[in-house]
Order: structure tokens, then C-alpha cells, then sequence
């Protein structure tokens, strides 16, 4: 991994970033997962990013993928000295882009909620750190457990919802 | 995998659909890789789409994803009964993508030019058919060589480019 100005201590401000688009998305009437990508040589912010599902009614919007997008397009060395936050465990398509852009570092706020591509990215050499956030855990719980997650958040992860009685 | 309007003596066909979307993107000056998605119960052409790097600024808009970025919002069923067609052998973001969604077909032009995550999808349970087109094999080959490709591509695939003497 390039030589880093970021260290753990500076996990949970920078995940900061990520809860705070997490937010913005649920204010929106979406999906309250939110990413920022970090220049780990410089500690600059370079991209944040939300699900927009919703907003933009979109399947590849997840989190991540919307924190790339605004990114923009990069020369392929840019990715390789960046981390990745997100507030919840990255789903195998975001977890299969960062490997593609051999992103070194992804860090998560919690897997409680759902349990991603961490066994993915680990076997590809990504270094995967959880911050197990109670406050990040809660907020994403108990959206799940609400009218709004009830209907949209199987179809996120793409699993098929079973009516419940 | 659901009963299907779709068989392989259909399958040239619905590539040639794909390789219009990746002759289109050639035309605009970008990547020239497009895709398809096709319903298989009954044979519907759902949604288009190709490389959009160039014309996008885009990290993530890959044939595939464009494709199912045009698509719109789905519920978590429908992606089940859909095939994916690719003129070129998916890369790790979008062959994990198609997983997510249970895609249980996936369809390529070629992986001459590229090999992609066809294990990763095998090991998955989606069916994997490579067409070998010889018309959409030279077309990519020609590319990569071309000034264009050799700019853009391997930013495209993740890889840093070695500088030619």
C-alpha cells in the first residue's frame, strides 16, 4: 500500500463523511448508505457518494459506485492509492469494483446489518477494517425495519422479498 | 433457470444488438464494448447499452452497467429471467454485478481480448457462453492497437499502462 497520511485513528472522522451522505440519502426518501473515497497519500477527501436507487431509480447506484461516479474518470494509478469508507458492508458488485481498481483499504462502518464481499476482498489482498459503529448500525437497522426499507431494501441486495402475513 | 423463449440458435442475433451499442460507442470515440439484456421467457430486448469512459467521465459505466443503468430501477425478480449479452468477456465489477442480481446467463462475444470473471460467474452457478465472433474479436483486437485504445484501454480494465520506447 502506497505511504500514508491517513491512519485508524482517522477512521471514524472520515466515516463521518460517509454517515453524513448515509443521512442525506434518507432525507431524500432513500437508501441510507453513503460512501467517501480518501487519498490515502494526502488524507484529502476525494469523492462522497450515496445510494440513489431511489433518487435516480438505479441499479448500480449503490454507495460506492456513486462515490466512483462522482468521482469521475481517473488514470488507472489514482484508485490504487485510495481507501474506500462506507457505512455498511460492501455489497460482491462494489466489492468486485474495488478490486478491478485494486483500491487497497476498504473500511466499513458495520456488518451487522448485512454482510457483504469482505471474504472477496480479503482473498484479493484488500486490506478490510470494521469499525462495528453503533450509531451507523442502529440508523441502517432500523431503516431496514421501516415502511420504506419493508419495500425497497430486499431489491437492493437483490434478494426476492417474502410477503410477510 | 426460468423456461426460455430464448434459445442458442438465437444467440448471434441478439449479439449483433450488442455490437451495434459497441459500434455506436466507436463512433463517439469511446470504447467500443456494448451490451444487451434480453428477457428469456419471452425474448424481449430490455434495455442497451455500452462503454461509456469516455463520453461519461465515467468509472463505472461499462457495457454491462450502462446497460443496466438504462434498464431503470427493477424489482428483485426480474433480473432472474434475463440473459446478458457482452461483446467482450465481463470484467470482475460487472460479472460480480450480474451475480448480485442472480442473472442466471451471460452470453459473451469473445475473451480474446480480454478474460473477465468467467470463473468467478461459473463458480456462481451462471451459465457462461462464449460466442468466439471472429467480426467482434478483430474489431476489439484492432482497437486495443489502435492510438485510442492504446490511451484508454488499460484505464478501463484497472491496469497501469507499461510507456512504449
Amino acid at each position: 500500500m502506497a505511504s500514508s497520511a491517513v491512519t485508524p485513528a482517522d477512521y471514524h472522522k472520515i466515516m463521518r463523511v460517509a454517515y453524513d451522505q448515509a443521512i442525506k440519502s434518507l432525507s431524500e426518501g432513500g437508501i441510507p448508505i453513503g460512501a467517501a473515497l480518501v487519498h490515502l497519500p494526502t488524507g484529502k477527501i476525494m469523492a462522497k457518494g450515496h445510494n440513489n436507487r431511489v433518487q435516480m431509480s438505479s441499479n448500480i447506484r449503490h454507495g460506492e459506485m456513486d462515490c466512483l461516479e462522482n468521482l469521475g474518470r481517473v488514470s488507472e494509478g489514482v484508485l490504487r492509492e485510495c481507501a474506500m469508507f462506507t457505512t455498511l458492508s460492501p455489497c460482491i458488485m462494489c466489492s468486485a469494483t474495488c478490486t478491478l481498481y485494486k483500491i487497497p483499504l476498504v473500511v466499513l462502518a458495520e456488518n451487522r446489518n448485512f454482510l457483504g464481499g469482505e471474504d472477496f476482498l480479503k482473498g484479493k489482498g484488500v486490506q478490510v477494517v470494521n469499525l462495528d459503529d453503533e450509531e451507523i448500525t442502529k440508523m441502517m437497522g432500523d431503516w431496514i425495519k421501516s415502511e420504506a426499507g419493508q419495500k425497497v431494501w430486499n431489491e437492493d441486495i437483490g434478494e426476492v422479498s417474502i410477503p410477510t402475513q
